[in-house]
């Protein structure tokens, strides 16, 4: 069994326990945290409907982050089919942002994928929740990496490779979260 | 087995065998080949040196061709320790492919690889080789995927989800090549 593999399997085992919180600490410089290392173990084929709430999508780099996550979708085994962008607008020029999202979302709709962009000036936290029932909280968002030494440095492309930010990544199952 | 695997299992009775000659045909608009995928069946932990003939490392974009194609070495189940490249030098302005090279240097070389950048005016030919002895010839080299319909549009950072253009793939191994 892989990484991914032992993950899903302990946390198969603890939803069934009736119990599930995981907390991953991404320490600075660490490597390894593509979106597709951490969100892989969380992805199901019963997965379809994935909302992203983040406020700051709008700088280049943040536009590519999405981008990427959304690719990491398209290639994980699930059939996604709509994903959701609360986002909040770039006051100081939005033209970027909004170009950008129409772009992807046009690109999205040819591989059969809705994205469904709404903006929020009020919107703080940043979670992402799977309608399979997963929420992932992580305190920086998408926008956990740190910036390569340069653009043809190892690392650019290959998120893998590249260093992160500390932050710590908070798992939850709705199934064993009360509201109160 | 996944099909990286059932790959490896075929080529290693073949090579048993006596004899080996795969060919991949690359149809127009593909996808799925990055060179994550294309390359995987060939490494193991045998490979520590590699050597890419490529007359065209030059533009920005076979620049991070040739990025993603050492980022992908780095991340796979090898040992690689240095990696030459064979390329001619752009008359126009090498600046830009001196710089993105001597970069890429540095930085293979923070993570324990040498590259070995070495100019021709006289090659033509594309073909990758391993020390484990694997020969790859691409018609189009590592230049086979076409250019995505936008800069913020699925498949632009992710190979996998990239249309290619049509190119044959040849693979070889020296144990069963007669040099005439």
């Amino acid at each position: 069994m892989d990484r991914a593999e032992q993950i899903k399997a302990h946390v198969n085992q603890m939803k069934e326990d009736g119990k599930y919180h995981e907390q991953i600490r991404i320490s600075e410089d660490a490597t390894g945290y593509s979106y597709e290392a951490l969100f892989k173990p969380y992805i199901s084929s019963a997965l379809t409907e994935v909302w992203v709430e983040d406020p700051y999508i709008r700088l280049t780099h943040q536009l590519y982050n999405f981008l990427r996550f959304c690719e990491m979708l398209l290639k994980a085994s699930c059939k996604v089919k709509k994903i959701h962008l609360i986002t909040s607008q770039d006051e100081a020029d939005s033209s970027q942002q909004t170009s950008a999202l129409a772009e992807l979302e046009e690109s999205l709709s040819a591989q059969g994928v809705t994205l469904d962009v709404q903006y929020s000036s009020t919107i703080h936290d940043r979670e992402i929740r799977f309608d399979s029932g997963w929420i992932i909280k992580i305190g920086r968002g998408l926008d956990y990496f740190k910036r390569p030494k340069g653009r043809f440095s190892i690392g650019y492309c290959d998120y893998d490779l590249r260093q992160c930010q500390e932050t710590t990544v908070d798992i939850f199952h709705t199934k064993h979260t009360k509201t109160l």
